[in-house]
């Protein structure tokens, strides 16, 4: 058919907002000092949270004030004594990362006469603050968000670089938006409460950063393993606040290039192909989330050796670091023990991996190093993958 | 309590694309020739239509492509042969435009192996191409979205710049996002089989554009009336034709200048403060969209004057226009008759104007005219509402 044409242009948007404060804390979160303070003029804020989070004893004053008991029974929504802020308080963890949550968030929002400058306030781990910013980011095609991380995991990684989503069925952020919060609330001591595998799993993403980005990093996290079970004590506390502060510097930086994912933000996957894999292929909930990433670095460690980017010390001095941290940095997870021959396993994580990149070639695509800031992102062979996966074992 | 902040600055994203094109082909529509030629390399591509155009005779040959027969139910997914593209049928109107049918066009995109790569298509009236747009928009963060609108009202307004959204639970459109398309396809000849309802409700759309930017073409649609009941003519194609252009070209002009709603993109609604407290009261589905804003044109008009912005003449043009189209431009509307006194009437109007728009204070604002291409946005007290609504009769 024959067509005459004309163009539409646009100038480049803010989506949410064109910067973030983030402001970091000392000392015992007081999320009622932090979030209710200021006056009758302040616009109208729809908190979230979860179950757990809602629980803990530095939340009582806050709670309190929506007339919430301990324990709040999920998707309650309780309105404020004022009347015009809410709070939301969701399931708590993975598998309440749904559009139905995201949905009861929208709905309470509209039920509370919500408009574009109500402001979203996410409290919690990765979970929370992801579908927080979803919602503030559809609703009336965008209100305002603002995050309060409560797992090491969101402050170092989630709550920054403005990606936000849920799960879709079986499929993990499967739909989401890039929409930035306006502010980010950093108190490194609400990881205090968090499960020692909730933290470990937080402290990969560190690893991951330091290995990326930033060598000091990398130095401190040799150096100090007892991190791993010293988070309670004070002589911690400084070290654990400026690694926190360090990655969140890295991130900023790297999402104030590229916030939408078309260039170097890929960088931010290391660890994560082969991570992915080994959690699908293991069974859903088998592996956390921070251990597949720890276990992807080690493998990623070995590929970059195996394919000359970097030295056999480069990657012997990663897994030792990892080792270190009691992750796994073997060529086959003992997670996936039982699961066939050496060979079957290597077969099975490297299809997970194509199924995941939907790479219709028999190349992935990686993200590997040279060394401690020096990254590459590079197709590799089967022959080679399945080498590091163990499969010549 | 005490914190440092850090700030993270954002360069201004193009959400979608940076730039649209859009076609404008003469002749019987051919969807098979403008949307399945192309080669083996193209991207994947998800179709989304309703019922109701999936069973128009210029689609036979394109939704024979993925073998369905006329009549294929809503909410089918139907693979193409070749195994890549897919066609999703949704049933037809409003009361479909839900987040439910969204979700269902993302499933079936998932389950098609969509990536960001896959182009999202849209053909159909507003409700579809709002609705593909959000689902595009949404999937795995932004995928690609293409529109083909085959209402008059989605050829000049709903498809072109970029809204997209779905209705939440009672309320309209309070879910979406800012997303425009990279190709809007544009057959003016859809216009020929809709329901005559359905192309009047586009007329008030060409109306409001006349008032607001060009006119040439208020000249043109006052000395045409017959285009209301000639869309068939051979004589009117040329001129319907170009209307479309004008209503294109003049929306494109003021989303290239504001896409998200900031600033003078509030001038398209012209008649809609009046016209959805109309169809609000009147009861859903009583008034059509478009002879609520027709109405609210013609009251807009009339405050227009009485707050001594335009000339009685000027209102007096404007109504006698939307007359001769048959629409209504009485102060009190027929569909809202027996609903008590004329104060009473409109008191519930004014009572709906502000609940939309969740004014505080007693004033509502309003997109009103001193002349043809010559808008402004005001206040106007409530005296002066409820005078022009016949309140004083
Ligand atoms: N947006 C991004 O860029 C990004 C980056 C990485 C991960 N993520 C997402 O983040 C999620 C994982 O984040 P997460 O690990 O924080 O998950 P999470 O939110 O499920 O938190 C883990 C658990 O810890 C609990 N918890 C939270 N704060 C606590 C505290 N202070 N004390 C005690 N318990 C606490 C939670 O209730 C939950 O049960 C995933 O869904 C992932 O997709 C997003
Ligand atoms: N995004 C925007 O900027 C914007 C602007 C204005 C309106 N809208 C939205 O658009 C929607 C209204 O659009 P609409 O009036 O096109 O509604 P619609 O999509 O419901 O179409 C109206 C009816 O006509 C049928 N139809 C479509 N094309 C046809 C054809 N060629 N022949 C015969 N029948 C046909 C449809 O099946 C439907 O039953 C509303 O939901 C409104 O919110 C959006």
């Amino acid at each position: 058919m024959n067509y005459e044409e004309k163009i539409i242009e646009y100038p480049p948007v803010h989506p949410g907002t064109d910067r973030t404060f983030i402001r970091f804390y000392e000392g015992e979160p007081n999320p009622k000092a932090m979030l209710l303070g200021g006056c009758d003029e302040m616009p109208q804020r729809v908190f979230v949270t979860d179950t757990t989070v809602s629980s803990l004893p530095c939340m009582d004053e806050f709670t309190a004030e929506f007339g919430t008991g301990k324990g709040a029974a999920a998707n309650s929504v309780h309105k404020r004594r004022s009347g015009k802020d809410i709070l939301v308080i969701l399931g708590a963890g993975e598998p309440f990362k749904t559009i139905e949550s995201v949905l009861s968030i929208v709905a309470a929002a509209l039920d509370a006469n919500g408009q574009r400058s109500t402001v979203f306030v996410g409290i919690g781990g990765g979970v929370i603050t992801d579908m927080t910013a979803f919602a503030a980011s559809i609703f009336k095609r965008g209100a305002r968000c603002e995050l309060v991380p409560t797992t090491l995991l969101s402050m170092v990684d989630a709550a920054v670089g403005g990606k936000t989503g849920c799960d879709f069925g079986s499929y993990k952020n499967m739909i989401g938006s890039f929409f930035p919060a306006q502010k980010i609330h950093i108190c490194p001591e609400f990881i205090k409460t968090l499960p020692q595998s909730e933290y470990r799993s937080g402290l990969a993403e560190v690893v991951k950063t330091a290995l990326l980005f930033s060598a000091p990093l990398f130095d401190k996290l040799e150096s100090n393993p007892g991190i791993l079970d010293g988070r309670g004590k004070s002589e911690f506390a400084p070290l654990i606040s400026e690694m926190i502060r360090t990655c969140v510097s890295e991130k900023a930086s790297v999402v104030e290039q590229d916030l939408t994912e078309k260039g170097m933000r890929m960088l931010l996957n290391l660890g994560h192909t082969f991570g992915h894999a080994l959690e699908t292929c293991a069974g859903l909930g088998k592996v956390a989330h921070g251990d597949g990433v720890a276990w992807g670095m080690a493998r990623a460690a070995d590929l970059s050796e195996r394919l000359g980017l970097c030295t056999k010390e480069y990657a012997e001095r990663v897994k030792r670091m990892l080792r270190s941290y009691t992750w796994e940095t073997s060529e086959i997870h003992p997670a996936m023990e039982g699961k066939g021959s050496a060979g079957d396993i290597a077969r099975t994580i490297f299809g997970a991996m194509k199924k995941d990149k939907k790479n219709s070639s028999s190349k992935v695509r990686f993200v590997l190093q040279r060394g401690v800031c020096d990254t590459v992102i590079t197709e590799a062979d089967e022959g080679d993958v399945l080498a590091v996966l163990g499969a010549e074992r």
